[in-house]
């Protein structure tokens, strides 16, 4: 394993970017903090753009759509296009829709938010679940209100704020029950950032089902699993030899574009900092990194 | 390993029951399933109560506190005295003020349903959480809501049908913000009996915190784990040798009289099946099995 190459000053940035056309780059720690765009961050991805690099926006975040995400980027006021954000959700349906050519008569049970829905209809895919299980009255519950669905060919769980018994139950009985009923997760993450500490993420709210059934999911979407990097090499086109991740995260980000055989560079405004890379016993090694994106702003 | 010996007749009943003083009982698939007493299970509590036998049901259930198990059991018009129930509830709560002589100005924060209030209030234990978090409105959710506090000595976890995400970043982050905290289980089984099928249990409620947390729980008290029998023979003053755990499953009821020391009794009125222990890869024997514990009635 190299070294991994600190970029500090213009000529090293410069000399970095003629290496890659196209560059994958995540949301959180990189671009913004939650709602706070990172100092110059609008200013960097301008030069980008003006040197023709073509950019993806790559969150694990299943709880926002592309809709919901160019929403979020205008408002805070930062140059976004159609098809530049590719988020777990997405990731999902597109999978769903055609890599696995889902039957047309089925559906996915969601255990999820809104980003996954509004995802699966943009692709056709017809679901249940999801918002219309979020309010479970408990006062008149008997467990023989929860039926076998054989229309049910998928249950696909991804970050819910709204989880609750009723969602678990259901998605524990389809699959439990139909030993073909494939079960999907938008993303693995234990945690996610917020509010400058951490809470439980999609990996966790999916763990009870992978502890009541015993066996791991049939797939997983969200980086740094394959799944998503082939949706966007095949949905793009892209050469991943001239693509580069951009990420805070070495468990995710740069272990994503490492498994995917593209250049990757860590930035260090996220949850992993400089020692995490220099360590000895450091297991995922970027092939760069640089103290915060926003620093391209200065060329 | 020894072979298990199959009780069949009047005979072998009388020289197996001279074996032992005391029996503790499984309740859910050994004398009940749901609300449906087993057949002739009655008259055969009475035959061991008629040999002096003392009693003691054990359930892994931390839904219902002890008292809420003497209502059962007099609904259900089954004999049953105080102090003849240990429920997980209880040696939850019997552990952390017995063993771990948690200080008074502590409390321990609970997901979980009322079986754990109840005996933690039985106990004199300060609680938060539990009930009072079971309306959880995101419709002005902020993450910063949730503070750390310093007063919350520890999580405990059981099964939960109103479990939802306040719970979980709650517990995750009294966990995660202050190494002292400690991390409890009522039980850990995935899964748990009704309806003729199985549904997500106690472990699985608590698969979101392991897996944001990254670590296993300090102690998890139902059966197979020590900390539950630990209690039931310092509570009772019972001689292991003369004791035996009676059950319908072999990776709960059973494993946990074999790491105590006990005899074992397994039944086949509940989760496994005869031909689970005869199986040559078979791992958890017990000592003696037969067809229902209702046939000790012909005494």
């Amino acid at each position: 394993m190299s070294e991994p190459v600190k970029l500090t000053d213009a000529s090293a940035y410069e000399s970095f970017l003629d290496k890659y056309d196209t560059f994958l780059i995540d949301c959180d720690g990189v671009i913004w903090h939650g709602n706070n765009v990172l100092p110059n961050l609008r200013e960097a991805l301008s030069v980008l753009r003006k040197k023709g690099k073509k950019l993806l926006f790559v969150s694990n975040n299943s709880a926002t759509s592309r809709k919901g995400y160019l929403k979020k980027f205008k408002k805070l006021n930062i140059e976004i296009h159609d098809g530049e954000v590719f988020g777990s959700a997405y990731a999902s349906a597109y999978y769903i829709k055609n890599v696995l050519k889902f039957p047309k008569e089925k559906k996915v049970y969601v255990v999820g938010d809104v980003g996954i829905i509004e995802e699966l209809e943009s692709e056709g895919i017809r679901y249940a679940g999801a918002n219309e299980d979020s309010n479970f009255d408990t006062s008149n519950w008997d467990y023989a209100n929860i039926k076998q669905d054989p229309e049910v060919g998928a249950v696909l769980c991804g970050f819910d704020i709204h989880v609750n018994y009723l969602k678990y139950a259901k998605a524990f009985t389809y699959l439990n029950s139909n030993p073909e009923c494939l079960f999907f997760l938008t993303n693995d993450d234990p945690t996610f950032p917020a509010n400058g500490t951490v809470y439980p993420g999609g990996g966790a709210i999916a763990a009870p089902l992978i502890t009541a059934l015993g066996r791991n999911p049939d797939g997983i979407f969200g980086k740094p699993n394959k799944p998503m990097l082939d949706c966007i090499i095949q949905h793009l086109n892209l050469n991943p030899e001239r693509t580069c991740m951009i990420g805070d995260r070495l468990d995710t980000d740069i272990l994503f574009g490492t498994n995917g055989g593209l250049g990757t560079l860590f930035v260090l405004t996220g949850v992993n900092k400089e020692q995490d890379i220099l360590a000895k016993d450091a297991r995922i090694i970027p092939d760069y990194y640089m103290a915060s994106l926003g620093d391209f702003s200065i060329l």
